[in-house]
């Protein structure tokens, strides 16, 4: 059978990227208490593709997925990226995979205990100079605004807000050095008013309107406060910190974002 | 050419809809201040097809809205719905077209101005029983919540809301009853703890900051403030209230909803 | 601490539902081949809320979920719905749990194995009338349009698109009637041209190629076939059929709609 | 009245951006055929903040959209970017405005005539080292698969892709140099199978449908004809390119990316 991707390609140009996008897929990630969790990744995994060839095989991304069996961990990840470039004949390669991640979190006064989601990414590359690991964490927040408190009579508008922490570790011998979710997410909600929780009795709730009422927060002040956390960890080679609070009196959101350290490759 | 659409079709069934979705659109609506106002809307448009007809004609769906100009409104809706029944010779039909409609507000102490966005649709339906008509505005509000304000020593938890009002005026000799966009917009922001702003200087800050603390409205609440007004107006034959906050504690919604009258054709 | 929730409301209007809305949780599902699946749902869960109660408590929605341990299944159900009453001294109740659920399909030819997703859905109610469940299942497809193949000398436009097919169960004295997802996705994948798979090497590329030429379906033709599956069979007392194709000619979808039998409680 | 945001913050980090997002208003933009074309952006508005500050007055980026009447054009980016550095007194400013835009498109044989909708993009950033502007189209295709087409008796998958091309102008003393939207969408179709209309009837169908099988193209096909393209424009100083086909035969996408020139500041 013609494997027409084989010809040859006159154009003489080299393509960045050529993958997979959208694919949804059990995967397995490390958790801090557990061990291991399972979950559902989004996933995009690409190759570069010399300007010689007319097209990659797409099917071999998923044989890679499947012969790993979808572990995506920051030790195992070189590992597939090694075997990804092996198997599509690349010289660099790259997986991003976006999952939801749950850990369980105890209400601050009653103890009740329940699951919080956190929207969390894995993006691996491999290329000549070497490979590049980031770790993405995005965290809801409760943030109370220090205008609306300083200005008003009573009362202070606050709101659902987003801390998303992206987060390149140094890379040391065994790999990239070891960052737990947990730890970006301890940063998050450090940098906010409050925590979120997905149970709350009415105890907790009385705690935690007080909580963020004692500590309001700009989004310029959560931003700064999440970025001075990374800039001093010395695991961590280059971050960004973006936050964006969804605004209780306006219909859109003020967001904030500095980056630091190496963010590309 | 053949034309496969009008051929026979032995399974004996009818379809109740088939037609286009997630057309992208510039349309015409009606404004109460400017008189008109343009847009831009997702339609879905179709039509029933009986059960002795292969399929129907999708692009008579796009020549009838390119004849009325894409003018979606209360008046000119009844002609376009007779006129598709004549296009693609159906006994019903159905336009439903979602758009986002811009109302200049001004903020409540400086007075300053800017367009407040507002989620609307339009579902128009005609069959042999007669002609339903629906209007559907989506409003953002601030809410506070009114245990966190009587439980804790000081400030209490709000965030954004969406107010959802569908409502089915009756119909009279010249068609549907006519309810205005910014009627609905008013109940809905009246149900709230405050309204929302694109603009706010600090003095407006200040106000609904207060203004939401003076008002607690649970979800509860809003849902049954908005359906007691929509109940009693003699212009609404049905309508559904939909009430979601945006918990700014948790990381899910809290949800409320209420239907009355004549919600189906 | 004042219970606010539990307080008396004049203004004499039941409210359908109340609730929590996009609350992300693992869940358990029945699997036909395994057993159990864990997977990741988006919940909403409520009660009515009679006239003379200001509010529901929004915390045992969730107390209730982990009772049950997130297992979601047509056995269980009952069991969690009538929990939630008694937790919420509510006369009915309703769940909608939406999850991706995989299946591993082996390639038509090659026999490559991989996981392909399908977008479900459990709604289940409870009401003084009896209890109602819904499954919905939602299956990616290939179609390949009759008119283009007809009219052309060659080729013919093909795309991807969705049969999501509602069924509601007979219920019997053990509850509802087994359905399993993995049968309404055969049906569904039987409609339209061909099946679609996460897997391909190229022998089975060639093979679905052909069976999409040598089957081509309108959208109309796809939402009848289906409806008919599920018209004759005997565990089915209501469905609705909805079929969408993301022409790959347009920028918009075509799209059809069947229901028959009971679709409401 | 205190002026919180003009208080001293002794961190000592600056912030890369600080702003509104998701502001959802009407613009104005060029129109090659009509001069003007109204239409709605999604907004994000950003300034940087000195370390010595501690917040930004938001409000003021409403205020100076409204000053420019909502105009976003090449020619009037520059001077929107000059205000918001006056009035936030800021050293660099960042707009990004994404819109759908319409073109009135006539069917290939039938010179049927309806509007197509495509999502466009300007990204206008002002720093110390100078202006920078960014023209992002995205574009809906017909692809059809070369391998299917080779290996396959008869037939050949084909799928709705997009194109999206980030095109970056060279500087000139007179701002950007002028590259129109209209431009990119026929790079863009002309790297793809067949482009993709609004409304055909069944000679057109017939027409696209043969003129996707003749020219079959891999996403890495179309990546490269439209980067050869830009590649030698001299109008343009730095591009990306970025193609996924929504697979048939897939639950999942195929895409490629090239980029060349100058991408960032």
């Amino acid at each position: 059978m013609l494997d027409i991707q084989r010809q040859a390609d006159d154009r003489r140009l080299d393509i960045d990227q050529v993958g997979v996008s959208d694919l949804r897929y059990p995967i397995t990630v490390w958790d801090k208490t557990h061990g291991r969790q399972e979950t559902i990744a989004s996933l995009t995994m690409s190759v570069c593709l010399p300007r010689h060839f007319k097209g990659t095989h797409m099917s071999r991304f998923i044989e890679a997925l499947n012969a790993h069996r979808g572990e995506i961990t920051m030790r195992t990840l070189p590992a597939m990226l090694h075997d990804l470039k092996a198997r599509l004949e690349a010289k660099t390669t790259r997986v991003e995979a976006r999952f939801p991640y749950f850990i369980e979190r105890a209400a601050p006064i009653s103890g009740a205990k329940a699951l919080m989601d956190y929207d969390c990414a894995f993006i691996a590359e491999s290329r000549a100079e070497g490979d590049a690991f980031t770790l993405s964490v995005r965290v809801p927040v409760t943030s109370l605004c220090p205008c609306s408190k300083a200005i008003s009579d009573y009362g202070a508008h606050n709101q659902r807000g987003h801390v998303t922490l992206d987060v390149r570790p140094v890379e040391g011998e065994g790999g990239p050095a070891l960052i737990w979710i947990e730890e970006l997410i301890e940063i998050a909600e450090a940098s906010a008013s409050a925590p979120v929780y997905a149970l709350l009795k009415r105890p907790d709730e009385r705690h935690v309107t007080m909580q963020a009422y004692d500590n309001p927060a700009f989004v310029e002040d959560m931003v700064r406060e999440a970025a001075a956390r990374l800039k001093v960890d010395p695991r961590v080679a280059g971050f960004r910190v973006h936050v964006v609070n969804h605004e209780s009196i306006h219909n859109h959101g003020a967001f904030a974002q500095i980056s630091g350290g190496v963010t590309t490759l």
